[in-house]
């Protein structure tokens, strides 16, 4: 059996990651491998508690750039505290949005820079970097909107159509700079045509 | 009369900093300056609730680049809504530790090297450094423990011996790359004594 991977899921809001998630990780056991899910921001004692920083509070609560140092440091404790020790028990980690959302968010759409916001991530994370990234990428007009609820309840959700548009060409970008990390996946279409997709994108890996 | 000033109080647990901040905050507004006074890790909403993730918990909460990455997130807070305004408005602004205390603490005692420190700071606080910091020396033998509590209640306070002359070695270091900068200045001797030398190393500022 091929070594445990890493494995993360990016994209705009309500894409359908975490549903996919699910749905992969039962995918995964059910071929024999041991899978931990996880979350970002999120994962771990310390880093759930900078979570709630960053996503209770007004809009002016954090700039930008404490917003970025913020993701950093819960990403560093979620490194430390669970990715790298179920991957060195053999387990592969399946996480709901990792690095490059805070390239994408914060890098590319608040204006912060890709590479200024990676270089930052590094610190924390050095070589903890995933096997593969599958970016789920919104389908267009009507069917978006079925995915959208537009409820917008915290802190980064609610910004701006203009922010989360740029967040996605963020994503793009970053797909075209990695193509071997990074799969863009089309997240349209019944959830189990979007897992089988998303499963041919880790044949590699398995 | 002279521009407003930043000024940073620096040196190792006990040694008299916030005593000092105090007694030099008066002297400058007995000479008819505004004056704020501030303290790190803390100074802002969002980086007092920062301060509880840093000072609370084990040891084992926070691995080390965390850590950094968390102070460098309150700075940067701390900076946006306290110090700048501050300064904008006028005002002189006393600040109870600051970057110096990062690299000494966690680049220097803690291991992560001071210019990698340095640098997640500066992608928070750009261009607000200190116009001076006083770093106050630890007296040496039996003045030095009238200093010290020995209480160490806190994450860091707490740590061993050979951790903070290890800080006190990175304050040295870095007094001695930035000599205009960083001043030291003698902690023995009675609160007057040293609240005099310290305005001698504020002369050329008021
Ligand atoms: N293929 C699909 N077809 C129809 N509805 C779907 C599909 N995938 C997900 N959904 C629904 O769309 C909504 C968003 O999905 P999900 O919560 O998995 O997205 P997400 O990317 O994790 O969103 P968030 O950014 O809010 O975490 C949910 O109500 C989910 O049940
Ligand atoms: N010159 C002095 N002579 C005698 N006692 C002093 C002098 N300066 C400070 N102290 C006492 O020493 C103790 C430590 O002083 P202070 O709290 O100002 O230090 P600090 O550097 O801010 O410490 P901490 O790292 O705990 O914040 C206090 O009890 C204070 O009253
Ligand atoms: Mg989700
Ligand atoms: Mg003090």
């Amino acid at each position: 059996m091929a070594r445990a991977s890493f494995i993360t899921l990016e994209g705009g809001e309500g894409v359908g990651k975490s549903t996919q998630l699910a749905a992969l990780a039962e995918a995964l056991r059910r071929r024999g491998h041991e899978v931990v899910t996880t979350r970002e921001p999120g994962g771990s004692e310390g880093a759930e508690a900078i979570r709630r920083l960053l996503l209770e509070g007004s809009e002016e609560r954090w700039g930008a750039q404490a917003e970025a140092l913020l993701f950093a440091a819960a990403r560093t404790s979620h490194v430390d505290s669970l990715i790298r020790p179920a991957l060195a028990r053999g387990q592969w980690v399946l996480c709901d949005r990792f690095l490059d959302s805070s390239l994408a968010y914060q890098g590319g759409a608040g204006g912060l820079g890709i590479e200024a916001v990676r270089e930052l991530n590094m610190f924390g994370i050095a070589d903890c970097l995933p096997d593969r990234t599958l970016l789920l990428v919104h389908p267009s007009g009507a069917e978006r909107a079925r995915h959208r609820d537009g409820d917008g309840a915290d802190r980064i959700g609610g910004r701006s159509a203009s922010y989360h548009q740029a967040v996605d060409e963020a994503f793009h970008a970053l797909a075209e700079a990695e193509p071997n990390r990074i799969r863009p996946v089309d997240a349209s279409g019944s959830r189990e045509e979007v897992t089988a997709r998303l499963l041919d994108a880790l044949e590699d890996l398995l």
